[in-house]
Parts: structure tokens; sequence; C-alpha cells
């Protein structure tokens, strides 16, 4: 299978700590990277845990609250200074254009790099992107602001030739990829051999789930099924449950209970109030209702 | 005397790297802090060097490139989250209000805090801010768009009281501000006493000039004359001097020439180009006009 995994760039809420840079996250399947969030200095922890700037292309802003946006400007003129090419793709609130445009004006070198603004959809779930191997979902979630969670699913992978049968049949090179899709096999004699006897089954779909800043949302759980790694924040602990609903965040304990209801294989939360020391008691909490969590740490990578 | 540092936030040039973040500095006269310049990641380096964030009440932007300013919408967030109150002061090209108001329009948090903007004079020299000890002076320098240094220079101090005298004397407590400020002293009898046989002279005055980012101008050396301490940006070698000068940048020699000329006790070089690896051949290279020239490097404090 290839590498599919989620590097943790920066994992508070609002407030920076000395250990946790404000919300970003890098996608990576088969070697193309996808930016979640760019809160202030992610291409410095970019830089710091070894990901390419230049090799960003898509980039998907869960909404506009500065610890989730503030690192935008700083990324794009680095990318520019770089000589970077081509576009850059931002998935947003519409509005971003306008906050980003009166900041990069004073840049000269940005003569073959543009920037393309999509607007997302606040209201329900839409595709937002889709290549060969990939598609990305977006979902509205609960926020003080427009706020939209983001599923990168794999698409359906091709089955597996079984090696020996294709040699034995000496089935040539150019009706392989047909069986891969599924189609049975016609011998020169015109004996059909079912395709069931040539493949095996396809790798399995890996699913990636990032859900902040919301309040528990029960709605999303139908978008996020089964997904084999679900990020939630958890702002807040238990103890502090009327806070999160008033700020419209969600506790540790609520977290968990997504994960449980939408069949999340593991959990990571993240997004931790810096009142919080450290986030033992939120991982206690969580995993009190949903065992496999795991929380999120600056330049930690998890792999799908 | 009280205590006068200068502490480096940030001395990369465009480009951060693993070592460097963006120019940003600390002034510290007397317990009160100044910021300098405020790229990406300026609060963060507050935070890591232990200076508070909400003790800063006065910032000085030299130019409107990224790098120069990228920090303030985080910082000036984290401001207002944290409860500040009042009014932060921000002396900078006018331009800056229209490129900030954007990012800020989502804090509903600003409402005892307010940001007030103070346009800079690109054309000549001028103070812009005063209080009982301290003086500030822009100055213009010469960069790709308008760009200040600026002169931080003490007030004079007041004259040092002999103690032994004005205990010999018996001069009244009310009386000694007078002294203190260069008055004669009458003893009640009538006879004049020499306010040069009650004082000694005051403390030196201490000043410091920052000027980044700017080609070498000599027009400069009359408002920076005589400073204990020159921070001059060096972004490239005089390997690159016609780079230097195509981007509006200094030699790490001309820096040093500056200093010279300008009779400075102390030099600091930085915005160091992210293409030297380490900053030591531009240090020699100022070192062999003006000997007493020291890297800036993130966390370093200097005292004048």
């Amino acid at each position: 299978m290839v590498s599919f995994t989620v590097t943790i760039l920066g994992s508070s809420s609002a407030l920076p700590t000395l250990n946790r840079f404000p919300t970003s996250q890098v996608v990576c399947l088969n070697a193309k990277l996808f930016l979640i969030d760019c809160g202030e200095g992610t291409q410095i922890q970019l830089r710091k845990f070894g990901l390419k700037v230049g090799k960003i292309n898509h980039i998907f802003i869960s909404h506009l609250h500065g610890d989730h946006i503030f690192g935008l400007p700083g990324l794009i003129s680095t990318m520019a200074l770089g000589g970077k090419k081509g576009v850059l793709h931002i998935y947003s609130h519409s509005e971003l254009k306008a906050m980003m445009d009166p900041l990069l004006k004073f840049m000269n070198e940005m003569e073959d790099f543009k920037v393309v603004y999509h607007p997302l959809n606040f209201r329900s779930s839409a595709v937002i992107y889709e290549d060969a191997t990939l598609q990305v979902e977006s979902f509205p979630v609960k926020h003080r602001i427009p706020c939209c969670g983001f599923v990168f699913r794999e698409k359906q992978h091709q089955l597996h030739l079984r090696g020996a049968q294709v040699e034995f049949l000496k089935i040539p090179v150019r009706d392989r990829v047909a069986i891969k899709n599924g189609s049975d096999y016609y011998r020169p004699d015109g004996t059909k051999v079912l395709n069931s006897e040539l493949t095996l089954p396809p790798d399995p779909i890996r699913a990636y789930a990032f859900c902040t800043d919301t309040v528990q949302r029960k709605q999303i759980i139908p978008v996020i099924r089964d997904v084999d790694l679900l990020y939630h924040e958890a702002t807040f602990g238990e103890d502090l449950k009327d806070l999160a609903l008033k700020t419209y965040h969600t506790t540790a304990k609520q977290a968990a209970e997504i994960a449980v209801q939408s069949g999340a294989k593991k959990l990571i939360i993240g997004h931790f109030s810096s009142r919080y020391k450290h986030e033992r008691l939120l991982i206690e909490e969580a995993r009190s209702v949903f065992p496999n969590t795991f929380a999120a740490n600056d330049g930690e990578r998890f792999e799908l």
C-alpha cells in the first residue's frame, strides 16, 4: 500500500504555548502533500519537520479564526520567494481572499504563481477535491463562525492480480488493466475465465477525518463513518463542559463519543486549551469512552 | 543605572530558517517593553524568551514587507485574548491599518482594547515617541518600499547628589530635586552654594539605533551618531554586493562602515540571507572594518 500519513504541525487552541503551535496539519498520500489549516508559524513547522513548502498545492481552511489562518501570508510569501510556479488552491470561506489580498500586495515575486480561492459550502457536505487516488469532502460543523470539517478518502483501489494464474494463462500485459478493474478474461480459444479466478481483493480504502472547531455535532456521523483515523478537537475536559458549549467547542469525552458512534478505528484529540499544562487528563477522559485515543503533539506523524 | 537592553526575537531575512525567525526585537528600558518589527512567530518568541506579550504598548514597524509584519495579527489576537486593556500604539506606514483590519474583524474580545496606528514620516527624521526617560526618533532609510530606522535615546538624566555634602549642609528633601536638575542652593543665611559643589555628573545618555531594511545610506549618520549599540542589516557579504544594491540591502562590510563613520560603540548585524549557512563569514567581513561587531541570534540579549 502507498503511504497515507497525517503530520501534526500545530495542536494548540487560540493561544500557542511553548510546545504547541496553532492548528495545522499535513496529509500526505502517495507523496502528495495537502495542508489543513495554517496557524501562525506553519511554514516554520513544515521546515522543522522536513516537509517541503513548495510541494503543497492544496490548502483546506476550516474557518477564518486567526489561529487557523495567520500562517497563510508567510507561507504564501515563502512559496513565491522559493520560485513556486503554477496554482495554489485554497478551499475556505469566501472572505479569505479579501483578508489575504491586502497582505500580499507588496509581493513582486508572484508572476508565474497564482493563488485560487475555492469557496466552501457551509450548508451541506460537498466533494471539493478529487484526483486519481483521493477524494476530499467538506462537511459543516458548528462553531461561532462558519466552519467545515474535511474527510480525505482514498478512491476504490484496483484488484490485485493472482500472479501465478496470469503467468500460467500467459495473459498479455495490455489485457491486465481491464482485469484489475473487474473484467473477466477470454482466452484466444474463446474460453471465459472468471475475474474471481484471476484476482485477489483490493487494498482496503483508507479515510481520515478532521473536525475542528466545533461543538459536539452528531449530524457529522454519517459523513465520517468508519474512518481509519479521526482528528477531533477536544479544547476542554468535562469539567468545563458549559464553557465548551458556550464557546462552541468540544470536551474530550464528547470527542470520544463521536469516535465510538461513527465507528472510527483511532482517535486523535487536539486543539487543547492552554490552561491544560498537560494533555494527560484529557486523554484519560477520552480513553474512558474510546480507548484507542491519542494526543496530537506537534511533529507527530500518524500512519493510516 | 536602570537596565536598557535589546533582545533579538528574529534575525532572518525574508525566509526563516531552523534557527532564525523573521525580524523582531524588544527594547526594554526601565522595565518598559517596546517592540520593533513583528515577523511571523514573534508572539512565540516572546513567550520562549520570557517576555510578557501584555506588557507591550508600543510597536515600531520599519516597513510593510511580510517578514517584518506577519506576526502582528497573531500578537494582537493574543493580547486581546489575554484580556489586555487600553491602547496599543503602532508606528508604521499608514497602509498597515488597511492590511490588519480585515484580519482582526472576527475578534470579539477587543471591547476595552484598541489599536491606534501612527503614520511614520518617510521624508525626514521625526520624534515619534516620548516619555519621561526615553525618546524615539524615526529616520528614513532606502529600501524597495518606504522604510524607516529608529533611534531609542535616553533623555538627559538628573545630576547625582554628593551625599556627604547634602547631609553636612542639611539640605531639605524638598530642595533636592531642583539641585539634581542643576540649580544652585541658598542656605538659610542666604549664602549661595554652587551646584557643582553639590553634585556629580549624571549617568551618560545611552542610545540604540535600528536600521533595516536598507542600502548603505550615509545620510543616516547624523541621526544615529555616537549610539552605544547599532543594529544594522547585513543581508549579504561583499561577494554579493551587486545583489545587495539591486535588492536594496547592505553587505556586512557596508554595515561596518556605517558603524565606523557614525561613531557607534558596538555593532550587531543581522537579517542574514538564508543562503549563508553560518554567519561566521559575515561577522569576519564586518570585523575587518569594525572589530566590535556581533551577530544577532534569536534569543540573545544585548545590554547597553
